[in-house]
């Protein structure tokens, strides 16, 4: 995808973090620390972004963020229900207004039959609110990755905007 | 840089991490979050990686890091102090058996005559010894977080390698 799509989302969420006062947090698994990257390289970033968290492992999921062991028992860390709490966990542990979390299969192994390669959940939360988005993806796994990022940042850009 | 200089070291970090069975962790302020995506990139990351940490605010440091606020009021967070207690920090708070860190000026604001523009240091904690080092990069802010993966990469590459 083009560098400069990315790179007008997150102009987007720089502009209404700062006319709303709102601080940001990232928490991700299967992009790996590129959402935070891209909104660290907007210059101004100190002023809304706080902390980021790469909790590639569950244990990390649940030290971190305050994912619970039984969710990720239940519905297994790519899920709707992983995603919302990683959201809410790392707004929560940073004083974050918003939160915005990834989780997926980004291959080339550990797919399965019904959580192919390519299944991504992104999740959001603000102010109290949160949800999450389940999305495919397909190609390399760093396109699935680049894709990923991209939907989190519109995420979090769609719900900060309200 | 071209990117196949990143990809060609994450690959040895990757296969001494295995003949070793070290663990890995990261955390990254100037990088953004560049260095654990990175060695999140290699699909069989997870063996190693544990977790990264984007720690951009002073607090962050503080509060995810165990960083000393004597540290930060004394030397700054650019500074090779606060570089290796952010590297250490990340392993131990991590549990894992090594840590590397970044933490610098990328521009385009924020430089002073005393710490410019592309001063960067890079740390690395391996099994109680730690270590970091002073670079200083030209270029674009973008250039100089790049600049400072590979530097990171390599240091976490040469102290795990010993």
């Amino acid at each position: 995808m083009p560098k400069s799509e990315i790179e007008s989302v997150v102009a987007e969420i720089a502009a209404i973090a700062a006319e709303k006062k709102l601080t940001i947090a990232t928490a991700e698994s299967c992009t790996g620390g590129l959402v935070s990257a891209h909104l660290v390289d907007w210059a101004g970033a100190s002023a809304f972004f706080l902390e980021g968290a790469v909790t590639y492992s569950n244990n990390s999921k649940i030290a971190r963020l305050d994912v619970k062991p039984e969710t990720l028992a239940q519905f297994g860390a790519v899920s709707v229900e992983t995603a919302e709490e990683m959201a809410e966990g790392i707004a929560r542990r940073s004083g974050a207004d918003a939160g915005v979390s990834t989780t997926g299969i980004a291959g080339p192994d550990g797919g399965t039959a019904e959580k192919p390669v390519g299944l991504v959940y992104v999740g959001v939360y603000v102010n109290g609110f949160v949800s999450a988005e389940r999305c495919f993806f397909k190609g390399t796994r760093n396109e699935i990755r680049e894709h990923a990022t991209l939907k989190a940042l519109c995420l979090l850009r769609d719900a900060i905007k309200i």
